[in-house]
């Protein structure tokens, strides 16, 4: 059992209704491990500036995410800075430096080259296939992308995504990548374009997983205090990731139950700034809302006449 | 068993990505008709004009609606104009001419008066409160309402709302209404102004089920091919009143089977424009989606050590 990700580990400058806070951790790669690492054994590359305060992260180390691949280089870290309305679903970026990011390039070492499971967050696709190709034998490849690349490096991202297991994607991403407006329909396009299962988030509306043959479609759960929604996607990717590492397996069923470990990590991230509400959480209180979501969508198969509705709602997958 | 609906039946124009088409069948009580008469007896209260083709409602008569409540009266009947971009969750309304429903005053006849179950479609709440009034013992009763209504008749709205078992809303207008941004604050503070339950109708993202003390998310079905959102609310609504009517129960699990119901109804609605797909669906159809529904979105409950997978999910409620 172990993970790697790739990503960005950032210094995030967000605005939301509920207040403005500056110099927040972030990250696509800090956001994933923080969340699955309450499931299994994660690895982080990426790299920080002289600037980062180094000690925000001790409570990763502390869950037993190796930071071996965490260089610190001279300059500033990656930094973002970012604005969200009253609906929350999508940010205004009002500022990208990449910093020492600029000029990353990532460099595995023997243990980090054993990964079973990979999990290349939202940067270059250039370097997504740098790090997948250092990889031996990885026995399950996600990766996310952004608008950003799927404008500026399509064609380097459609050599990636064959490559691909799961392809982790938003909503407007997903038809940006399929120049078709139906989710569906677009989710099918990325299938074709060689990822084996794409799984569409949804932001507060949930997560869509297709594969060729499969399709399961979950809510989001109903959060009443969304107080900062950076890093929703990230950390339902390190809830997806983290289960189908700690159980060892990819079949349909498996997914499915990894979507909803996505959808229910997220929802504890939105609660507070930062990863503050990730870093507070244990798997107990994941596995209490995990249940919760089960009977908050759970029905009953169909009956058309008056009779003694079943306790349990079973439903045959 | 019987559901009385009391709406607008209509003439539309239409515009979507996928055509453009004039004097459509529409109107809440139309569409709310064609589902509910899947699967009860339906009675419409409503007003049409001199220019409207009865025989378009030969349909509703095959399928037992009754029609003595359908007033005919001199002049025009009502019309909606309306525009849909290609995200097709919500219209641009481009005209509405209210025609002879502008001095509407529905008169219910005894049997009328003697309905199961109400539902108020979306017209002056001046008007759902004196058809209201008229109902004997109504077991439940069911109400829509939309922007236009929530700012210009509040203060009769909030009169109403007590009153109601159900209130079936979308998902800005239950927000515009509390005046709360956050789905589930804005669902809460709709059941302190006095309804029982709400449902709050997200279009292509789902819908929510709430009550004091329980609440129940189903996505919508996924569907490629939406041609014309037009109506989905109504037929939803037709789907949700029409089972509980036939099962004559109102408990949780029935309110989600009929949210399921209503989901389920509503996404054969936008295959085609106006009525068209409920003109030619059958009980058969609905209750092979709805299977399929439950195997879209069920999932096991959590394990987090590697084992057998139940080969059925099964989640308490």
């Amino acid at each position: 059992m172990s993970v790697l990700v790739v990503g960005s580990v950032a210094l995030d400058s967000v605005e939301t209704p509920f207040g403005v806070r500056e110099n927040l951790l972030g990250g696509s790669a800090t956001y994933f491990a923080a969340a699955a690492s309450l499931l299994t054994d994660v690895s982080v590359v990426g790299v920080i500036g002289e600037d980062f305060p180094a000690q925000e992260l001790a409570f990763l180390r502390e869950r037993g995410v190796s930071l071996d691949g965490l260089e610190r280089k001279q300059g500033r870290t990656f930094r973002w800075k970012g604005k969200y309305g009253f609906d929350l679903n999508s940010p205004e970026t009002l500022d990208t430096q990449l910093n020492v990011f600029a000029d990353f390039d990532p460099r595995l070492n023997e243990r980090q080259r054993e990964a079973e499971r990979l999990f290349l967050g939202n940067i270059d696709p250039v370097l997504q296939i740098r790090v997948l190709d250092q990889v031996r034998k990885p026995a399950l490849i996600c990766a996310d992308t952004m608008n950003y690349w799927i404008s500026s490096k399509r064609e380097t991202l459609l050599r990636l995504l064959p490559r691909l297991d799961v392809l982790l994607i938003n909503d407007g991403e997903v038809r940006q990548l399929a120049g078709e407006a139906n989710v569906v329909k677009a989710g099918r396009a990325a299938l074709r374009m060689g990822a084996r299962a794409v799984v569409v988030k949804r932001g507060e509306y949930g997560a869509l997983l297709m594969t060729a043959d499969h399709s399961f479609y979950a809510p989001a759960f109903p959060v009443a205090d969304v107080v900062d929604p950076t890093g929703a996607g990230d950390s339902f990717a390190g809830g997806f990731v983290g289960l189908l590492d700690r159980l060892d397996a990819h079949e349909p069923d498996m997914l499915r139950q990894a979507t909803v470990m996505g959808s229910t990590v997220a929802s504890f991230t939105v609660e507070q700034f930062s990863l503050d509400r990730l870093r507070s959480l244990d798997l107990a209180q994941v596995e209490a809302r995990f249940g919760e979501f089960g009977r908050l969508t759970a029905f009953a198969g169909l009956q058309l006449t008056r009779g003694a509705i079943p306790l349990r709602a079973c439903t045959a997958l």
